[in-house]
Formats: C-alpha cells, sequence, structure tokens
C-alpha cells in the first residue's frame, strides 16, 4: 500500500528537481478545492472534483509556500517509509525546524497539508497524516485484521469476544483487513443504544456489525464503515435520533459526505448507508413519545430542504422533512423504551429491517 | 454483586410497607445532596458527605414524589434481578408508563434517581442505570475479564492484541476483573498522543497500561482507571497539556472528582493519580514551543488559586498555576514534536517517569 504513494512523491519531486537542473521554474499543480470546483451527481454519491487546477510556480512571492509544500512532502515520505504517522499538530510543530519555511500558524500547515492531499489525490491516512480526533465503536459478526508492530505478523481481533465492551476504531484505518459473514452493518447514533444492543448480544441473533457513531461520525468512523461496505458488500443502515440533526448532519455526513473537504468524500462517505429510522412516520406507527421541535431544528430542516444538494436530490427526504415541520415535534432512539426497554430490539427493528422499502435512501 | 443491592432495595421497601400496614405515614430518609453537606480532606481524597439528611414523608403534597421514588426503586430492582441496564434517558422514558407518577421533564426523572443512588449509597451503575456518554480507550499490558451473556462464562480480553486499534471501555465497568503485570497506568489526554503510543507499542518497553481519555474523562473512564488502581496497586500518571483546562478540569476531575456530584466522587475519582506532565517547568526543561495564554486561561488559573479547593490544598499546584500565568503561555502535549517525532517516547516519557519527584501531586 505504501508504495504507490511513495512513488507518486518521488515524481513530484524529481521533476521539480529536473526542472531547477534544466534552469527553468519548477511548477507543481493543485486541483483548486472550493465549492466551484465540484459537482453532485447521485449516482457517484459524493461531491466530486471537475478538475480546475492551480499552479504553483517557484518565484520570489511563492517560495516559501513552494519550500513548505516539497518540505510536507518529504515529511510525508518519511512517514510512509518509516510506518509512522503525525496528526495536523505534530506536523505544524515539526515545521518548527524548518528554518525560514517554518509554519507560523497551525491553519498554514493545514492548508499546506490538504494541499498535498488533493496533488496527490489520496486520503490524508495514506500520507502518514492522522486527524486529532478518533471515534467509534464496533462489536459484532467481524474479524478485523491488523498486524503485529515488531513482527509484522497478523493480528486477528474478533469484535464478538468483548463482552459489554468494544473495539475502538483507530485513527487510521487503509491497512485493515476484514473477515465476517454479517448481514449488514448498523450504524448507531449514541453510545447508550449501543450498548443496550451490546448488551443484549443483538449482533448474534440478527448476525451483524454495530458500529457506535456518538454523534457526527469521524473520518476514521466513516471511513472503517466504507471499507466494511464495500469489501465485505453488504448494506449500511443508520439508526439515529428522529431530528433534522440527525437527517441533515449525522446521516448527511456519513452518506455522502461534508462540504467543504470534496477532494475527500470519495475516502470518507458511505453511499451504501440508507436510512432505517427514526423517521417521522415511526412517530405514527410506533405511538412514540416526542418533543416540540425548537426554532434552531425548524431553520436547520427548512434549511436544507432549501441549500443542501442531497436533500434536494430525493424526494423521500423532502417528504420526511417537511412531515416532521407539520408535525412540529421530534422524536429520539430512547423513545422506545416507553413500550418497555427491549421493545426497540425485540419488535422495532426487526420489523423495520424485514420492510427495508420503508428505509429513507 | 447483585445482591447487595437488592437486598438494600427490599429492606428499604419493606419499611415502607410495614409504616402503611400498621397505618402510620411510611417516611424515607435521603442524604442532601449540596455543597453544604460535603467536606474536603486531602487524606480522603475527595468530596465526602458529612450525613445531613433529609426526609421525603408520605403527604398529600410529596404524593407524586414519593411514588416516584418508590417506581424508580422498583426499576433498579427490575434492571439489576435482570441484568438490563437503562441510560437517563430510557428511564424517563419508561416513566410514561407510570401512569400519574409520570416524569413531565427528565430533569425530574434524574433528580429521583440521584435521590435513590445516593440513599442506597451505591453509584448508578450498580443500580441498573448507565449514563448517556461512554469514553476511554484502553491499550498494553491488560487483561480484562468481562463475561458471556449467554453462558455467564468468563471472557478474557487481551489488551495487547488490538494492533493499531483498542479496547473500548463499556459504559458500567463495576463486573470487570483485571490481571496484569503492568508498573503503573499512563492516562493520556489527546487521542493523537494515544495513537503514537500505541503505535509504537510504548506500553511493551514501559510494561504499562495506556488509557486515552479523550478530553475531560467520563464516569465510565474515571471508574476504569479507578478500579485498574485499586485492584492493580499500580500508579497512575496522567499525561496532559500544560494549560489551565488540562490541570483544573481533566487532571483535577480524574484526581478528587466533580464539584456537582459529592456522592459519587468516592466512587469516580482517582486519588492515586500523579501529575506527570506537561507542566510549566517542562517548558523550560524541554524547550518546548508555546502559544501564549487566552483571557479565558488567565482566568481559569485566577479562579482555581482563589476557589478550587484541591489547588488550594497544594502548594505545588498553585506555584505551577503562578509559574504558568508568570510566564503567559500555555503548552501542547504535541510541542515535543519539534524535536523529533519519537522524542516523547524516546526521551521525555521515560526521564520523567525516572524522576517522579518532579510530579505534581
Amino acid at each position: 500500500m505504501a508504495e504507490p504513494v511513495l512513488r507518486k512523491i518521488r515524481d513530484e519531486a524529481s521533476k521539480v528537481y529536473q526542472s531547477i537542473m534544466r534552469r527553468q521554474k519548477p511548477t507543481m499543480r493543485l486541483p483548486v478545492r472550493a465549492l466551484n470546483n465540484v459537482r453532485y451527481t447521485p449516482k457517484v454519491g459524493h461531491f466530486e472534483l471537475i478538475g480546475k487546477k492551480k499552479e504553483r510556480t517557484l518565484t520570489v512571492s511563492t517560495v516559501k509556500t513552494f519550500a513548505q509544500t516539497l518540505k510536507m512532502m518529504s515529511l510525508s515520505k518519511e512517514l510512509v517509509e518509516e510506518d509512522d504517522i503525525a496528526s495536523k499538530r505534530e506536523a505544524y510543530y515539526i515545521s518548527k525546524n524548518w528554518g525560514d519555511a517554518r509554519f507560523d500558524e497551525q491553519p498554514e500547515s493545514d492548508e499546506v497539508m490538504d494541499d498535498v492531499e488533493a496533488m496527490f489525490g489520496v486520503n490524508r491516512e495514506q500520507l502518514g497524516f492522522i486527524p486529532e480526533e478518533k471515534g467509534g465503536e464496533v462489536a459484532g459478526q467481524l474479524i478485523v485484521i491488523d498486524r503485529e508492530r515488531e513482527s509484522g505478523k497478523p493480528l486477528k481481533i474478533d469484535c464478538t469476544r468483548f463482552g459489554s465492551g468494544a473495539y475502538s476504531i483507530p485513527i487510521s484505518v487503509e491497512h485493515l483487513k476484514f473477515e465476517s459473514s454479517a448481514r449488514f452493518v448498523l450504524a448507531i447514533e449514541t453510545a447508550g443504544m449501543f450498548q443496550r444492543l451490546v448488551k443484549h448480544n443483538y449482533w448474534k441473533h440478527s448476525r451483524c456489525i454495530l458500529v457506535s457513531m456518538g454523534g457526527v461520525p469521524t473520518r476514521a468512523c466513516r471511513r472503517f464503515v466504507r471499507r466494511l461496505a464495500d469489501e465485505l458488500g453488504v448494506p449500511v443502515y443508520a439508526f439515529v435520533d428522529g431530528d433534522p440533526y440527525g437527517f441533515c448532519n449525522i446521516y448527511r455526513t456519513l452518506k455522502v459526505g461534508s462540504g467543504n473537504a470534496a477532494h475527500l468524500n470519495q475516502f470518507f462517505c458511505v453511499p451504501q448507508a440508507r436510512f432505517l429510522g427514526v423517521t417521522p412516520q415511526d412517530i405514527i406507527d410506533y405511538k412514540l413519545p416526542t418533543h416540540p421541535l425548537k426554532e434552531v431544528d425548524i431553520k436547520r430542516a427548512q434549511d436544507a430542504l432549501k441549500n443542501d444538494p442531497f436533500i434536494r436530490h430525493h424526494k423521500e427526504w423532502q417528504q420526511a422533512l417537511e412531515q416532521m415541520i407539520a408535525m412540529g415535534v421530534r422524536v429520539e432512539q430512547q423513545a422506545f423504551a416507553m413500550h418497555g426497554l427491549n421493545y426497540v430490539i425485540e419488535k422495532y427493528l426487526p420489523e423495520k429491517i424485514r420492510n427495508a422499502r420503508k428505509f429513507l435512501p
């Protein structure tokens, strides 16, 4: 996995080197990372770059950024070669030893890192750079195959064997392999609901993999679920609170990615995801206790109806949001407890999964 | 473990029942949960209740709360007997079926749950009630012994076998047992630093258990670390950012608990914890890059110097905070990266651990 990245870095660096040897001004070409350089096609399922490039030529005014880009490439090469990692924050601190090429503030180094990432068309993790945040837990019918640091031997991690605990997803997941006979992945918003399903071995009877997102899923969590979906060929069902934040932030980010990192969405979205619940219709069908929508909920829903390209592409989502606004209420995953603590396990989830046509896209 | 709790619930319920049979007004006695009913002794290491009690007698005006308290006790009995769990939120929803004793808002049910918890002198988790939030990951020289849900058989979870991943601490940890030959527990603030130490098998060479707190540690994480410290008899070293938030929020909460849940601190604090770093003195000793203190940092530090009973008991902490204010800077865990990515592993941590007298209390 490391070799293609190293080759890309070496190729780019050689071009710069050869230009200089020929006494020409070296140039790097980077994709423009902005909304006016992306396209949304539902079939593709995520924002795509449409190919505009910016050139970074070595001149008096670009010399510092040019040097920083090369130093960042060099750091990445070192990380990949040594199988090491650096967080964005660490990369910033490392630059303090780059003399005049040092970064003054972290946003500058993040910017250059994003450029390098976009230039090579790979995600940051493949360059050895890791995000600051992790998140996401897993339990159920899955064996994760990692490798031992020192021997390089494969290390099998059996996610059925953690009792009331769980497997915590590492920050970088590219090197993991999977074995599983699961029928689907269930991605859950709250830690409390995850813990209930784990406690009752829900994954055993329904042959699935449980993933706790803990709110809006992190990059590592989204990438992990995406890789599961791709490699096991199983569907992903999202089970989140029935409110505009659950629909338009948590689920939308899981499925198509976020707006401000379009060059990454191809890695960090899960087009296979479908929305199991809780839907506004579930409130009626299952007689669930609710809470009134707050001003901010209504605003978020209206904003999504108007501006979110994902919502605007799916009539079912528009109808669901409009139904929610008309009902004036939101609903939580835990609301099923009113009918008994394990109603969600014994009735709601099995019924829903048998009726996949009730899912939202 | 379940039996003592069940006995307490039955005893309390029998008293109420017998009063009624004798045609007397039943009464329950609950500890007053407020700051005027706590004491801080450094030797004990956490806020303690000093014994004031309030009486809840069945009258016309208390009938609803009285009934709710009994219903909450009954729910707890059911949970413990059936080895089930309910989050605070779920308990609130369950009450929707209690007729006139139903709670209108969750703060009311939380209040009654806290009363029941204080009445029995146990933590919520032992009553079957779990927090909404989880958090905390573990890697290193530790075998966690959980049990299989269906067979009840012991289930050994080897925290050396998670590769780049980790063991995620469950919401309730009372039933776990441990085996370990670790020399200490290292509790780490950031996921990024944890991942670095995991990636390089730091736990292997230094024979320790790594715990990632991810900011201010959750109840489950604090309880887990406390139980490790008690049962393995090993010290706990905290490794957090060198700023007032790291000192007075993250570390203080880990070590002595929080101010607003004094009846729980005995379970959720880690008196064995000591502060390894990053200290203001480390900035000088290790020539670390820093950031200027913000207004809010200075305010937090001054507030702690004036009002925090823990800081006020420890001269070393007062000196450290004053040194920080005088220097006008804060420092992050990642700052060691300036001297090389693995300087923290190869130099800082080993040096510090050999010089435990440089720790803060």
